[in-house]
């Protein structure tokens, strides 16, 4: 049997008269996409355009909550409760299964967004919130995790089934975190280098270290910023590199978890 | 078989650090609540509490979509395309009906809020919109009308199943319409003269006049409106004068629709 | 002395992570600018970058005021109360106002947006309320109006100057109002027809009209569709056409009102 | 001469149909008001009432600008950058200004609100951009600061002058500090003891700390937390101890500074 992998990327982050990133262009070399939810981008309107076009793709659909700052783009750590972290996520997630299931499809997973997700990375009380909000949803629905976190850790505390990803085009440390994005070379621009690294992660299940050395990771998604400027680039260069090698682009929903 | 109606009132209508409504006092009364999705009141920990609370009261709880205003309380019409009102439905409906189901229930039903169900008794692509929406999310929910509207004439010409709401504490017009606010007596404020009417709207299938005489009415559920300062009192001497003539408050999802 | 006109563009449109409009490119290229204020676009971080971009271009700023309706970008009209929309524009203005203060500059007109100013063509509580708003901020402040509008009218009557502008990429119909975009050619595209229409504005103060004729049109300003695709081109036709006949482009507020 | 304080409270805390504080009854009470500019409470009619309420009690206005997060009440810290928080101050003081301006009044001082004032307290770069947005508008606008903080070291460091304040109803640290709100007695619900601190603050300049002893504290001011259900009562039990003892209450902008 082949070898498959997910290719994830947010997506719907357009919001009424703005548009951002090239939905269009790049769903057809994804597998799942991560749609906001309306709290840091992605109005109904836009969230329902996002949702037919994966529909349209075979993609998975994946929720895509944040903290509630449009102005920020959910990319400021705010200093919500876990009660209102709780709330917040139920809410998104809730809304953007909704219009899933109107278009005929289904919510297929969560990945928390931004600040959100770092502060899940290390915050217990902050991931305990999103993990348990998405298990109240629906006990079968996977939460999309950075391995080895504190989201990962509790939601496999609550017993919600995880994704395990890593970022083909981001730098790590051999500590197995992402390197600052402050530290040179933390993002990898050249597209060949992010597909080889895609493959590395996916067939050997090795990450190379920025500040030296490997470490093993399991992964069961690849994911693309697709607000890069190149990201459409790189996605064809890791979908075409993986292929290349005999994997299959896949999402895992279609597989065994 | 003794005779039931559904009694209902808006709620959740708090935001934040701001309270509106006594949705404490007001649930023991009522068979059915009407809850705020966030775009004019009801930000996700107050949507929470007022689904914890109805299911707490066995009370059936319905989606509130509104226009998005928070500043004026989704009381101000605005020109949205049908497309956006589609959207902005689904989207708050999926929402509430995500946050019952989390918390052990479900939805029962959708009313649409203040100035966007006034535009929808009017506007025929706008109520379309609306029963388009609550259609497409599920296609048994029942959308709560005024008799007679065009919301009323869009959702039959879809299927939805409608529930025909009148109004105790407010006057009508000889051809069926609300009493327009700005006119003297547009609203009752004396408990007993609304449980009277509640009576005879019930028992007799009619509605008193403002300007003279009587007209035949179907209703399903009686709307007492939350915010209104005396609002616990007309509620009690609504549902106390209802049961003194045998009627009992149900909501209508437990009988035949 | 030579023939003088101010050549004005929407600006500071973007929001937070969202980008619209160039006004890099665009300002070389204009006297004035119109910018938003935070209730359609233009979150602060964006208007202190306006205001800079602006300043620094040696242009006339303005405040952009707008229904508060970021999802509609302002383009929705929304049933406001004058007194709310009074407090919304003094809002507004007084937020660009103190940035522009702040930068070591100041405001030199109020235009208002989208809707709000569809509205104001036609409701004369709108127009009074807007117009109201700006003699009360400052009442040598002038405002941008469309001429023999009930807001040209409301300002002139509160003693409001004004400053009338005409676009030479919108079709007119010959009773002097702008064509409906619903129209066939409503909107012009080509740079060169832009130009020839907008030097007959200004030297001869006529327009010609879709459905026949010209009609007389004083002219203080001429605006430019910033978020059209080709807006640069055409503000760059104009700009030439008017300096090969003589014309210097120069803000109203460096002439005499 | 006779001694003099000011005695100041937030005010302005409603939002389009909700209600927060009670400012008709407190305003008779206070010499100056910290008026929400819209980001955490306040929208522009609000924001028009309370400064028009104030101008006829002849108190001292104030801009209380905050995070951008109404669903919060601006209680939660957010990872905003110094330029972030800049303009979002500079907007909303501007915006204040303008509206006390056009009532006829004018902006007497600016005093950050709740999460954004407790991160400028320990925050050097926040507490910077507090205060230079508060000079960059007006550099003889006072800045109402916690004594000894970053935000009073910042302020002084860069030339805008700094009114002190301290809390009569909350408990003290010996170091000086505030004592945690999960401190039991951290809040002082007993207004002649809430009277007796403030005499002591105002005639001897000093604070008595929970963990025993007393400090020396220069204060210009005794804040009053409007949203305490019985802030009345202790707004009313404070000024008259202060008169009973010879002091009279008035705005800091009245005398020297």
């Amino acid at each position: 049997m082949s070898k498959t992998i997910d290719l994830n990327a947010d997506a719907g982050e357009s919001y009424g008269a703005w548009t951002l990133g090239d939905d269009a262009a790049l769903f057809p070399l994804l597998s799942s996409v991560n749609i906001a939810c309306g709290f840091h981008a992605g109005d109904p309107l836009t969230m329902q355009s996002a949702v037919a076009l994966a529909k349209q793709h075979g993609l998975g659909i994946g929720a895509h909550p944040s903290y509630p700052d449009l102005a920020g783009f959910g990319r400021r750590v705010m200093e919500a409760t876990p009660e209102q972290v709780y709330a917040d996520c139920l809410y998104q997630i809730s809304a953007l299964s909704g219009m899933a299931q109107a278009a005929g499809s289904r919510l297929q997973h969560v990945k928390a967004h931004g600040a959100l997700s770092n502060r899940a990375c290390v915050h217990a009380p902050t991931a305990q919130a999103i993990a348990q909000a998405t298990r109240d949803f629906d006990s079968r629905l996977p939460l999309m995790v950075l391995p080895s976190t504190e989201l990962d850790i509790q939601a496999r505390a609550l017993g919600v089934p995880v994704v395990l990803e890593t970022f083909p085009e981001r730098a790590y440390l051999k500590d197995g975190r992402l390197a600052p994005r402050s530290m040179a070379g933390s993002s990898i621009h050249d597209p060949k280098e992010a597909a080889r690294r895609a493959v590395m992660m996916v067939l050997e299940g090795l990450v190379e270290a920025v500040d030296g050395g490997f470490f093993e990771c399991k992964v069961d998604s690849l994911c693309i910023h697709g607000d890069n400027p190149n990201a459409v680039q790189i996605a064809h260069a890791i979908r075409n590199a993986l292929e290349d090698v005999g994997v299959t682009v896949r999402s895992f929903a279609k597989t065994d978890l």
